[in-house]
């Protein structure tokens, strides 16, 4: 029997807000993960990297506050860095999990950059919070440097950057030949490394991409049979949040869409998901986006639990 | 005809001190490269990572200063972080060299832990200088958390680390397939996360691996046709840095024995790279070690220049 391939897409409760919090996260995420081998499924990985980036964007400003013969590190390249953190943390520890179960496969990251264009509407009103406040002297400094700034009243200024669409993963081929090959591959992390084509040369982007837009990019590019989104909630629900609020075991794409327009769904947290399903779903007819939490994961694959979007 | 399978060992001047500095070197180290895979080889390119994880450390360190509420980041994670960065610069720019050449390969990076011995006798002596120079007290306080410091008198204390041999690659089935499907693969980047087996799990260890050491056993685990040593000069000499120094064009196995006896090569710079092609060559007797410079390469493979080493 052929394995079922799948894109998993991690939030921010698989990870960790500092390195030692992370290594902690990342032994219960590789539990959820291994579970999901178990069960004969082949493994194309993604994650969030907001608080790893901004962390390590943190940590190179200081750096060059302190020794001033370094040159400031570009956005692409703390992306970049957090993708060999994340990666290493996810890789190392789903290997082991599986390893205890008795399963050897091969899991590895493979660095990822992604296209967006130049001129995406995100490029205009820049809405992605990142980094420490800063004076109202740093910020006019952030300014004049050509960066976006939001002003946080009474806390102080923060910067602020742009989240455009993703167009085209650039190390398709390497993750696919891995995919194809039964491996499991961790890719694409944090959104992948934002880039600007220009000719043949690949231009950082000061921006961030989207972890479930680029989840539902993989899962069609790949042609994966299921898109496999772990969040915090175990279920997608109507009327989140209130005390009538119920969960949808399985919806189609036009109720998705007719629940959006109700407004059902948070901008930021569940509306990006159900948009990402819709993405996939709209190139893979037959597909099933499967919707829950870590801890139902292994309930959900078996119909027990989370909830299932299909065409 | 098949493509040549060779792996490439880039040093420190393929690289940079700092983010700009690095990000024009790259350029100049993907012609070499381009170079390469325009006369059918297939490549698998590691490089050293000394500059690249001891910014990483410093800025890891100065974070912590600042925010108190991060955990230090151990050398493990720097390692991996300094991956995410030298892969993304080398793989951008070698896919760009290679497409203004009309050759659309694809180039990408694994994140690579190598497992070493807790037992290496590196771990009793530690020999590799990283991080800041400190004061007597801050070298106090790494020496109570079990690091190990040097005094460079007049100048202050730095930490030292070990650098124990490698044993295993543990993403090599990865590698291996990327490398069987003719794309370029940038692995084991700085000799690798360095890691030591305990059971099932793979805990990071407080050291540095040699990047000669883990291009020959990477070499000899793909069964390469070639391994590619790039440094800074043309050829291997004899009474290197003297009046009377002449550049060898070949030699054997034991006629690299014999020079090593004589005290011929440098510790720390050429003695690991003869060290290196003979730990290859001894695994594949019909393979062909090249040690030359990046400007020489494209001359060295038509053998027209560089030191050519064979069992």
């Amino acid at each position: 029997m052929s394995k079922k391939k799948a894109v998993v897409s991690l939030g921010h409760n698989a990870l960790g807000y500092t390195t030692e919090a992370q290594w902690d996260a990342v032994k219960v995420t590789a539990k959820a993960l291994a579970d999901l081998v178990e069960a004969d499924y082949q493994l194309t990985i993604t994650h969030s990297n907001g608080p790893q980036v901004s962390m390590i964007h943190k940590a190179m400003t200081e750096l060059r506050r302190v020794y001033i013969d370094y040159t400031p590190a570009p956005m692409c390249v703390c992306s970049a860095m957090s993708q060999g953190y994340v990666g290493y943390d996810i890789q190392n520890t789903l290997r082991s999990e599986l390893l205890s179960r008795g399963i050897s496969n091969p899991v590895s990251t493979i660095l990822t950059q992604v296209t967006v264009d130049p001129y995406d509407e995100a490029f205009y009103e820049p809405t992605k919070v990142i980094g420490r406040y800063m004076s109202k002297e740093d910020a006019e400094i952030e300014i004049k440097k050509g960066n976006y700034v939001k002003e946080d009243p009474g806390k102080g200024f923060r910067r602020v950057i742009a989240a455009p669409k993703p167009i085209d993963i650039v190390e398709i081929e390497a993750i696919r030949t891995l995919a194809d090959a039964d491996q499991e591959v961790i890719a694409c992390g944090g959104g992948g490394i934002p880039v600007i084509e220009q000719q043949h040369v690949l231009k950082g982007a000061s921006a961030v991409i989207e972890k479930d837009a680029i989840a539902s990019k993989l899962a069609s590019e790949l042609s994966c049979d299921e898109l496999i989104i772990l969040t915090d909630v175990d279920y997608v629900y109507k009327n989140f949040g209130s005390e009538n609020q119920t969960p949808i075991s399985s919806m189609n794409i036009s109720e998705a869409r007719n629940l959006i327009s109700q407004g059902q769904f948070e901008e930021g947290t569940m509306l990006p998901k159900i948009e990402a399903a819709i993405g996939y779903l709209e190139t893979k007819k037959d597909g099933k986006v499967l919707i829950t939490s870590m801890a139902k994961v292994k309930d959900a694959i078996k119909g027990k639990a989370g909830t299932v979007i299909t065409a």
